[in-house]
């Protein structure tokens, strides 16, 4: 339930109050170089910049290898890493316990582990849990430079604006948080990757997007546009051998796989459920609804740090695929 | 690869213009009745309707049971359902063989499959692979029925336009095909389906949903409009102990759980790959592009078929993750 | 639940009194030779020779072919064959069903399906379904053998007795059913095959080998016989770069792992359950125990069919393995 | 590849010389009592006991808890235990690098990671994870016991003795490494348990049984016995409508499935392949074969480790098992 991957597999474990989060990624190929500084730049992204809107906490995020690294190469074996928690205030979220939290897994996460869960902060279901997903992510798109494969994901709206700053003062004007639209782009994807069907490149890509937390859609290609387009007009013209099109309207997926055309897709992320505001929701002692504000440190904008996210699992995805479809070797020649 | 769902778990098969397209269901619960005439209906419904716009192909679609059924039950065996091709023209496509229909896959099964693909009518890739669907989610919704859960799916707009008469017209005088836009609702979802992150209802939905022919984007709830709302808008308010919500802008997933609220996505089909209108593409064997129209029996808007098709995904969904939770039993009482 | 294979997968259904047995066989690559004499000599073998102790039902066994085959090739889409059920009386098995018969699964299979199964015949447990079996090994072996790997199973024992008509003469004497010992040895296995732990090729091999009804026992190499040897007499010494060994104690399998020799292992059948003698057994409807005789056609040694299926299990693990460890590409060179 | 299970499910990691082996248990019910003491006994019965014969390797081996449990209960989120590696000499083993050690995986993991492995002690293929497939039995065993399903497993024979003394007298006689034959037994097995064909009792015990390192062998019931047996011997007279049978050949499983009977299953377990015996074998450097003798600490007879780790293993099979027939529930009543 706590993994994605057919032959690339990874698997996400951690709370965010708890000791740790980490990750095992399992069938990576034996020989990639590895070592903690190439995490760096990705898990400085996810934090989602030094700017207005975003978390106070402090995440030092250092990566602890605890597995399937040998002379800063893979083995082959079962890479396992963990991230230590610091800085968690359990406090803050025990005496809230009665009073799930509008937005939140609280009362989900309560209804399906019978009051079981560990509730601080979201426990399992917390974002703290997408750095693990980063992690992996850097792995697999080292595995994708190999052969040249370059993943991009980046903001394209703010609440609604394409400036983003002006996005981000709406939010901080209004006392209230905000969401947006994130594009992924992948170069030199080759083509053939993928399956009719069950596991399109779509299908594979969506699962994988609707994990990171906040995703409400996905659109590939022209998405929702193409539903108001005429069939001439959105089908895209085979210029060459090598199924170059002339448009891309289909976003890079045609039937299911891939055609070796630029990968294209948007994806919806909606505001932060914690916002500063006052909002209703029910309390289990009382028995009554009651107002609520949300203390402590909070992003304004969670889909700040979501395009380091959608890269990443977009990486673990192709990677899988390319290990299926036999492009990428299990032991990597140095 | 051609199989979808953790335990109650389906796999398809067959080509436009093999001898037959089927699916086998495994996992099912014994003890369920199941007739021919359960299929009839969305069977019926997968046709488009007698209307304009929709392929002239003659489909019987007769549902043949190879497996699984006794006396009229399912017996907890795998279920095995054909369904014969007929009226099948493959001169239609033989002759176009170098020339890669664009939209379609043509190009990347070619690619994938190195020229030993049937590329009959798309083949594999064929949306007449559809009705498999259609067939096991006539099982999965006769499932989720016991216990009063109903997939109720329409279209939303066609062409643009959320009059659909009016948006098929527009086809019709362009002599183009066009897209739609469908939705899924869901009444009496259990809350606690899912898991968080991987196995979220959202990734689980939209993994099914891609594998329709011609969809390019989902959302869940408020979906792509989310971006633009503020928190405390798009926060649905928790009311009572059963954790309904006073407004459902989440759709009736959170954290990637179900919350008990109506579950709601809608999706986007494209226009019709193969219109009436003249379009390019590049010819194989003279290595030049070349203007090419597609002859013979297509929709207009494939959109009108994808509703019972949408609500079979969700229901092959639905159930894997009702018998997942234990709330569907491996012997149905009867 | 009634698939196997990671990338290489097949499905089977069907029922011995149903309509039809037969399989699904994904991820097999494209562009492999297949006609339906490839199958003759194996759905022959499986009768287990025309000669005494086998069933006197008559199995005309051609496989139908209802998707993956275009002009006499694989097309790397899911490959559906169907066997048709012919010769069966059901009405023999009708009147029994108070009673389970020792030794069948009659009685679990009521505990399990809640009495919905289809009891006619053992229903899906039938030994009926390894037709389906063997069809996938004749592909699989088709496969293999494009890398030289060849796989020959054989009875080494019937009855306890290496000469094998004299063990089958000891069941005709006893007026009983008898068992028996196969092995299974492989040719040019590449070395690299399987995992540490979990898919160890032991693990993998013996999981499909116990699919089989009736395999009670297996061992790889000196088997048990190891239990009782010196680590300095088990040990094999490796005797070149190539990793040939002076002995092969251990059957081709060095943690987890095909080390490039022959890989051998034995497994053992027991007596036909379906045995002329006399037996007790309990009876639902009179809540007693009774005296209980089988009637009509029935294997003196269900051994003599084994052979033929074990190969072909063994097959499908090993194509399986060979996909995941890049030595079978997915689209062949014809 | 490192996973086992198919809802409650498994993954291990890490390597004999590296920081640290663990595992990962996703699925688990929440609601279950955990706490470091639950360890203690198996943990120590998998030291084989302070005699002759084992390793005195020390390892404290304690449980190290990172995710999955809160207020010593778990929560339904994946488990993470670590247990550190202290006490390790590397340097035994760099300088043999060249020698592949006879029986050992040595040569099979260079060949299959090209180099890259941890070759420390064996690295991942070491004994060593063993420690983690015990933990997670622990777990296991735990849920069991909550339907009084309880398992035990006990040496038999050692060196061909069934005086386990004087079967590991002769191995220090000899000096040389010994094996031996250990017996499973499980009480209180529900009937219907497992699957026809892939998913029976036996494939899934026998999967998991063989990634313990050095089984070679596995027989249920009457096992290779059973292969010299009449039918009408071999057969189980079933007495009662509980399923209860006169005799249990079967050792539990008929037709795949659980009976409801006494489970009981055998496996032999090779001598140890570090035996103090001098041994030939061949060099990389030189290309030539040459005398090689294995230093420090060994086990004489490793089949002392195994009862424990065979229980476990049969544990997480049966739990697997009892989740998916629903007999046991995802969240427990404490």
């Amino acid at each position: 339930m706590n993994s994605f991957g057919r032959i690339f597999r990874m698997t996400i474990f951690g709370e965010s109050h708890g000791v740790s989060v980490g990750l095992i990624l399992d069938g990576c190929p034996a020989g990639l170089s590895l070592k903690a500084e190439d995490f760096e730049k990705d898990i400085e992204r996810r934090k989602g910049g030094i700017q207005k809107g975003t978390t106070p906490r402090q995440e030092s995020d250092l990566p602890i290898f605890k597995s399937g690294l040998f002379n800063d190469r893979t083995t082959g074996a079962p890479i396992t890493i963990l991230f230590e928690n610091n800085n968690t205030r359990s406090g803050d979220y025990e005496k809230l316990r009665a009073v799930p939290r509008p937005g939140h897994a609280d009362f989900v996460a309560h209804e399906k582990f019978g009051g079981f869960e560990d509730y601080r902060g979201g426990g399992h279901f917390s974002g703290r849990l997408t750095v693990a997903l980063v992690a992996a992510g850097v792995i697999a798109k080292k595995l994708l430079q190999r052969i040249q494969t370059d993943i991009h994901a980046e903001i394209k709206e703010i609440a609604g604006l394409t400036d983003l700053e002006a996005g981000l003062q709406k939010a901080i004007d209004a006392k209230d948080s905000v969401g947006g639209i994130v594009e992924c782009r992948v170069q030199n994807v080759p083509a053939s990757l993928g399956e009719p069907f069950f596991d399109s490149v779509e299908s594979l890509i969506s699962h994988a997007v609707f994990s990171i937390p906040a995703v409400r859609g996905i659109e590939f290609g022209t998405g929702f546009a193409a539903a108001r387009m005429f069939g001439s007009e959105h089908n895209d013209a085979i210029a060459d051998k090598t199924g170059r099109t002339i448009t891309n309207h289909a976003g890079g997926v045609v039937g299911g796989i891939s055609n070796g055309n630029e990968l294209i897709f948007r994806v919806a992320i909606k505001p932060t459920s914690s916002t500063p505001k006052e909002q209703e929701t029910f309390n289990r002692e009382t028995d009554t609804m009651e107002k609520f504000s949300v203390k402590g440190r909070h992003d304004l904008c969670i889909a700040l740090r979501v395009p380091v996210i959608l890269e990443a699992v977009t990486a673990l995805v192709l990677a899988d695929l390319m290990m299926l479809e036999q492009k990428i070797q299990r032991v990597l020649k140095s």
